[in-house]
């Protein structure tokens, strides 16, 4: 049967696509050769236009050997940052974002105690390394903690995209805001789909 | 010179006005009293609506006798909150939050550090007790941190109101949002001088 023609969908894409070893290999050994492999897959499907916040894509770009990036990857992926003084967000929102950060300011306080009380019976280096992880633990995880995330969401929201991400806080967001999302360890078999049916 | 007649023109009012010792002396010796004396004044003064977020009533409603307050205050000043589920906020202020809370997090977390290395040479209640107030400083002044200051913002908003607090939070985020405030402290001259215009 053949598909009926869209509108091109557009998909907004993580860094953690290229740089999370686990996901990554799908496309390439290195985030390098990741990009090369995403691009050349992706090349080969019109139906789909890519995005990457810019912040995101420097925070790529950090990853890579700049030069060794191929200039197509520029005409393929566009970098675009959300139109972020045009939009709105759900006042509710600040409400929930709010309260969560409460929380986690008070779960940080009591993890700082209980380093204080440790402190006596242990290594100082040690209590405050684990009480670094602890903290990070606590305060960051699972929350939209970045310019990064923000744009990411605030652009799959514009573009009315799937966001292809790994991030917990980002997919929380996702979820209240109704975007479309995608692990990545799933995106190759998304990707590889447009071309079975063409054949 | 006689006043053209307007719209009748609304004030938010946070707690402060009636618990802040130094501010409700205006009005009165005791929050109750404060609350009365209050109440003498603005029934003068038809020109003006008072609203107080329904979360800010309940928290004023901890430092009096309920039983004390008179009935009119009920029908004097209207306990709503802001319609939060309609309402939007520009997406901007996700980006300046999210950045706030990140830089508050990790001063939040030297003062911690500083608080274990400290421990060593000093008495650890005292060591608990001076991180716990520097935390509390580092992590929520200046800075909207309960669901009572979202409230009184975007009531303040919606009603397109003035917004009489002390809180540098809300002045902060009213600044944002192009809100009226006024300092409390002068809230008191406010009123007076609608009675002389009618003299």
């Amino acid at each position: 049967m053949k598909r009926v023609k869209h509108k091109k969908d557009r998909i907004v894409l993580d860094t953690s696509l290229f740089v999370n070893p686990e996901i990554r290999n799908d496309f390439g050994d290195s985030p390098t050769e990741a990009i090369k492999g995403f691009i050349t897959l992706a090349e080969k499907i019109p139906e789909l236009e890519f995005f990457m916040p810019s912040s995101i894509f420097n925070e790529l770009m950090n990853f890579v050997d700049r030069r060794k990036v191929p200039g197509r990857m520029l005409a393929l992926i566009h970098q675009k940052s959300p139109s972020k003084h045009e939009m709105n967000c759900p006042a509710i929102f600040l409400y929930e974002l709010i309260e969560d950060i409460r929380d986690r300011v008070n779960k940080g306080l009591r993890i700082a105690e209980k380093a204080v009380r440790d402190s006596g019976s242990k290594d100082e280096r040690e209590t405050i390394q684990s009480m670094r992880k602890n903290y990070r633990v606590a305060l960051r995880e699972g929350i939209i903690d970045s310019k990064e995330d923000v744009d990411l969401i605030l652009l799959a929201k514009e573009l009315d995209a799937l966001l292809v991400t790994v991030d917990h806080g980002a997919i929380k967001w996702a979820e209240k805001l109704g975007i479309r999302w995608l692990l990545p360890d799933r995106f190759k078999d998304y990707l590889l789909s447009f071309l079975e049916d063409e054949s």
